[in-house]
């Protein structure tokens, strides 16, 4: 990034080596399919920037590797819509990498959700052209999207040769170490010229057989009038264009659109998706009416998704705005109205970059609340995608011994386990067991999300139907899991992974209760077991009574088996060590501390300290070291009172001081491996120390923008990282939790904000929220929903529409 | 059907020339795929009764016929999984049809969806043999269905060879009057036999290109042994079977397993519907416990749908119970849970038949309403069938001049327009202009189900999201149809037709203010556009302010555009005649009396009139007579207080008594042309007569099971006169209206009933309802929902959880 504004990002000069981050960051989609690129609409030969993703679509592929077989299901690049290039004369075909750059300016306007670019350049013959461009994913209409290209002719005269194709020869090669895996995705079944003036491509993924087709027009305007050009088909397998040429004298300028329509044959309402794409493009408008509706509707978006501050002078983050939209931004890129529709889930790397292969983990944990407060049916079509997978889920379980429905770790199509039993350390070249399917937390994570949107919409017929469904699976599951330890009196959860990826096991010294090499009582995964089964009881009892017995009936759950529920949630094992610390897990307190210093001046950037140790021959399983505590994920997801009634229904002292001490311990053995920990560390932070809490904000907020991991950034965002800073405004700084049917509010703003000002859509309402340091504003605007509560420090105010509340704090 | 009990439909004969009705009447389904026919699995040659349609899932086809040019959108027959069949030593293949029949019994077991045949036949050489099966289509797991064959041979030994396939040859031949239609919908991707024991094969739509693979297995059992079969494989184009032989003696029976699993490639969740269906079938358990839980789940579901009377001895129809619940199983097999994730609206001759072509017309009006009230989430997903559609009726609005969104008359799979222009009247043998896509009542149709929807549920999430945007699209488009008549100083809409079908132009001695020839101010439009625009300026109230601008700027719905609606809502015209008459429309009362004597007495039966007339070269557009009295419907839809209100809005004189004077008047003149008619009437009948209302409901009972309109019933069953039976119990005779968040009770039970007892879903709340002639009782089940408001005689009262309310009648 060269510079900003408050919405936009602007680079003024053109890096080669920062084209990846550079492209991920500037990714336009809508959720539907995100188009990556920079500079590479101007280029014939961008293969390797296919730039497009369709949401939720993969193949299931086999690879062998120096003997060993990958199995793994990749998302889907679909065909490239975007080449479109110019010459001059018999010149060489444009190219950001060996023209003569003058200029260069991109910009993405993330107000208007518009990538524009700007290059002047010279040829050898020293003729200097401008090329600007625009480009849009339509905002309002799911299957357009389009780009005008504009060219000057600064000093010259001659003939231009314009080159606009659909390529469909596209492969997954946006990571480098997964370039051995197979990787090509597609084959072509159609690829043509229609009427001689549209450009048609059908295809279809080679294993999962959706087919997916592009239709798009090229058409050419000078002083806004239609050009006529005689168009010369050019076909290759996969690959349709159509080139023309027009002679342009000094001074002139052409201007380019090329407008897209998409259809998968996933699409609902449509018959036959070669069909519905050229339909949509002989009816799409030219791009300034394009533009004109685009921009309309992302007005709209922000409306409801916009955060606005003000910061304390000399304290705050000056580009905090920017960055924290730009994050809301990318959100919308891949969860938006335009998925509500569509089964897919939300890939912890968005739909930027091939890292993960699209696959579903538990970042919904981070991303959901923010949505909730915004578009709950957005969230609503994404449990829906948990739904869906249920069954595979009770399969999972059951395959496994357990009871309900045991959620993988990481999902694809079918919500089948996905996690690569492998991994390469690019450190050491070596693969390594991957164990990460050992987290049964995402399931907690689930039934979390569950429960946040009912508390957020009062979704009565969502619970009913869906919800109640799946988390009550996921508590007879989690129950199953549990053990009776009858020389302590406890339940445990033996053999699991916690959050932090550091630990998969004990180290040799140790020994372990449990067969299998994983870790015990990890302190997050038994108190969220805990929390899912008290709430478990609580949904029992929301639920008509016949509707509780049908989904008892259907998950054959029986009274002693929900008996066995409320024990649980009473008598779980937390560990503690050192008169109050949380221990992460059993027996983390026998666990060597670990040098940080010496590691730091040996590798300088440590975060990924399970790759250093394991190319050392050493193991992170032997130290106290987290890539993300997660004993802190306790005190980010629930708020002091809250926690204090777990573990007093556990019968375990808690008191609130405990928590800054855990926080004080566990901040000082993280090494920050993977984006999310900030975040996490910033909210814990944020009511003890409103200092270092705004100094983490400040450094989660550069996660992807300034790419502080190193070049993952270019192989996708961290969608988790990103609505969890942003989170960290909407519900961490303003102290918002739903209790009891209560919007509760305690707000404490972090040292760099003066005013925080949101609108949040609960139970119905829009309700505005101001928020400075003397005090908080609740104004409900007019509707027809009923009266909500508010809670303020232990009292309960009714809250009707047109009403405004206001409290001091 | 030669009799019944409370929960089955037997036939103890078997005639050939019945096997159509019996096989709609039996057909077994999901929703997601129905499965018709009867004897069929016991014959090869069952190519004319494919049995199986996929829901929402169409071909669109041109076909050339003496020179006109049909297009249609025709939903698509599955591949046939059903043929199973034997023979004894080198004897023919077993054949209802040319065996000769000893005796013959089959059961559809509406408890637990199954339906059992047994036939003892006997071969030229004397040798008896029974056969008997039992088939399902699963309720709980969507894609699997079975089929178990028992094969006792009586008095003889010898070797029996089984013929089990997978047909994909199948074509649309049900409706002999289409069979010139193209009819070929489906082409053979794969036809084989996996692992030497499981057919595979896998279709694809030839214009839709959607996939459906079929995988099933098929296992013999002795004595509950598995039986070792060396099959043979048989493979033709489009068609996959395994034939093997077993030696039996005398007395011995063999038992034949055939399940299948069944995806397309439109389901969710999948990778490759091949793939799904061969993981599914491996799965996939035994016949009996397969049935088991099939059975549960018909059991659970029947929880939620069934209801339960007490008939007057001597005055009551004692086979009610049974044809309502046929009724309400048929509306199960084409719209519940299992349909509830795809894209599909409720086609209105069910999944049972191919008239129609499987399209959606209004008859949501008649259904949503008995669904809402027992598991409003299927209403949701099928009006998210209309959500879906909206930019295409948005777009059909524009291209026709108007504004806002009008749904087709007759909607498939894009939710164009699928109305035919040009159809046969058999009697006639010639091509009729068709004009019943003037139908513009179908918007208030939709429109209506929405209200009704949240009215239910109040679920303010799907009217933010989704109910709103459609509720004022339609409300757009009705207003802007709507033109002033300066002359009387009142709207008017013009040139449209209602719901009578016999009146779509004005006969040439009648002059018409409107130059295309149709009909104006149909009664039931106008009354319904007042409705819609009132309803609208309400919704607009109820949602939140900032949504209620977004869907104003998205809609481009101006304040001066919402005023009119207002003035619309006050000023409709609707024209009276005779002193209180509403005329069906403008110049009804010019019309000729019908001569319904003469025409009775030389027809016999003329319910469809308007066939007979075009044959006799005259046109129903003459006289005063309706296929089904529009002005009716309003009384059906309305009670006499919100009719009140709505005339009293139009500033026109309405009293309690035009009621019966208008049914009078309407019931003399309409032929009951249409299978709603009945439900209709009797429904409006129900405060005025009661013993006419239950003569009337008498005979909407019989439309489907006694085939009364002569045959259309083999070519699918009436769904919308099935629901609406079933509604009459649920909403007229106990009176159930919704008012203003308030539920009101008003019972009248008609003459033939004693006591009446559902249970029905309201707001999160369970409620059983009971109702005798001397009280109403009302009792909430346990749940944590909020307290809800009843209404009795003009009184409101709380209701909580837990409590019941008695009122006297």
């Amino acid at each position: 990034m060269t510079h900003w504004s408050e919405w936009s990002l602007i680079y003024e000069s053109f890096h080669p080596e920062q084209e990846k981050l550079r492209e991920s960051l500037c990714t336009l989609g809508n959720g539907y399919f995100a188009t990556r690129g920079t500079g590479h609409e101007a280029r014939v030969d961008n293969i390797h920037y296919p730039g497009t993703y369709l949401a939720g679509c993969y193949n299931r592929l086999r690879t062998e590797i120096a003997g060993r077989v990958v199995e793994n299901e990749d998302f889907v690049n679909m065909p490239n819509w975007l080449p479109l290039n110019v010459r001059i004369d018999d010149g060489p075909w444009f190219s950001l990498h060996t023209a003569d750059i003058v200029s260069y300016r991109q910009e993405l306007d993330l107000k208007r959700g518009v990538l524009m670019r700007s290059v002047r350049f010279r040829d050898d013959q020293g003729r200097q052209t401008t090329l600007t461009s625009r480009r849009l994913v339509h905002r309002r209409e799911p299957h357009v999207a389009a780009l005008e290209m504009t060219l000057i002719a600064e000093n010259w005269s001659g003939c231009v040769t314009i080159h606009s194709a659909l390529d469909g020869r596209v492969t997954n090669a946006g990571v480098e170490r997964y370039r051995n895996l197979n990787n090509q995705h597609l084959e072509c079944l159609e690829a043509e010229v229609l009427d001689q003036k549209s450009l048609f491509l059908k295809v279809q993924t080679t294993q999962s057989k959706i087919s997916v087709a592009e239709a798009a027009t090229t058409r050419l305007f000078q002083m806004g009038q239609p050009l006529k050009v005689d168009w010369r088909t050019i076909q290759e397998t996969g690959y349709v264009a159509l080139e023309g040429a027009v002679d342009l004298k000094k001074g002139e300028s052409i201007s380019i659109e090329k407008v897209l329509a998409l259809y998968s044959s996933r699409d609902h309402a449509i018959s036959e998706c070669g069909l519905e794409a050229q339909t949509a493009i002989s009816r799409a408008a030219r791009f300034s009416a394009l533009l004109r509706s685009h921009s309309e509707a992302w007005n709209q978006l922000w409306q409801r998704f916009d955060m606005d501050f003000e910061e304390e002078p000399h304290k705050g983050n000056r580009k905090a705005s920017l960055v924290l939209r730009l994050h809301i931004f990318h959100l919308l890129q891949v969860c938006s109205p335009h998925t509500m529709d569509l089964d897919v889930g939300a890939p912890a790397r968005g739909l930027h970059g091939e890292a993960y292969r699209g696959h579903i983990f538990w970042d919904e944990i981070f991303i959901f609340p923010f949505l909730n407060f915004r578009m709950p049916e957005i969230t609503r079509s994404l449990l829906m995608y948990r739904f869906r997978r249920l069954p595979e889920a009770q399969r999972a379980a059951q395959e496994a011994g357990y009871q309900g429905a045991m959620y993988p770790w990481q999902s694809g199509s079918t919500g089948r386990e996905e996690s690569q039993t492998l991994h390469l350390n690019p450190q050491s070249g070596r693969w390594i067991p991957d164990n990460s399917h050992w987290q049964r937390h995402v399931n907690a994570a689930i039934a979390y999300d569950i429960w946040q949107y009912y508390q957020v919409t009062g979704d009565m017929e969502f619970l009913c139907f869906y919800g109640a469904e799946m988390f009550l699976n996921i508590a007879h599951f989690l129950a199953s899991i549990a053990t009776f330890n009858s020389d302590l009196n406890r339940y445990e959860i033996l053999g699991v992974m916690g959050p932090d990826e550091y630990h998969d096991a004990y180290p040799d010294n140790l020994g372990s209760a449990c067969s299998h090499p994983a870790i015990n009582n990890n302190a997050y995964t038994n108190l969220m077991a805990v929390w899912v089964l008290w709430r478990a009881l609580e949904i029992l009892e929301l639920l008509p009574d016949d509707w509780r017995q049908h989904l008892c009936d259907k998950l054959d759950l029986r009274q002693e088996e929900i008996d066995v529920w409320e024990k649980i949630s009473r008598n779980m094992r937390i560990v503690f060590h050192d008169d109050g610390i949380i221990s992460q897990f059993e027996d983390y307190n026998r666990l060597q501390e670990f040098q940080w210093e010496t590691y730091r001046e040996r590798y300088g950037d440590i975060q990924r300290l399970d790759r250093i140790l394991e190319a050392e021959g050493d193991s992170p399983n032997r130290y106290k070291v987290s890539k993300q505590a997660d004993v802190l994920m306790l005190f980010y997801l629930f708020s002091s009172e809250e926690l204090s009634a777990l573990f007093k229904r556990l019968g375990y002292v808690f008191d609130d001081n405990m928590i800054p001490r855990n926080i004080d311990y566990y901040m000082k053995r993280t090494s920050h491996g993977s984006t999310l920990s900030r975040v996490v560390q910033s909210w814990v932070l944020a009511r003890a120390n409103r200092q270092g809490a705004w100094k983490l904000f400040a450094e989660a907020l550069e996660s992807d923008i300034s790419d502080i991991q190193g070049g993952t950034t270019g192989e996708g965002i961290h969608l988790g990282a990103m609505a969890g800073t942003v989170d960290l405004i909407q519900r961490c700084f303003t102290g918002i939790e739903m209790r009891d049917d209560v919007l509760c509010v305690n707000p404490l703003l972090p040292e760099g904000l003066r005013r925080l000002q949101l609108r949040l859509h609960y139970r119905g309402h829009s309700l505005d929220l101001e928020i400075t340091c003397r005090a908080v504003i609740v104004r409900a605007l007019p509707c027809g929903a009923k009266p909500i509560k508010i809670g303020f420090k232990g009292h309960v105010h009714e809250l009707a529409a047109c009403e405004t509340k206001e409290f001091n704090l």
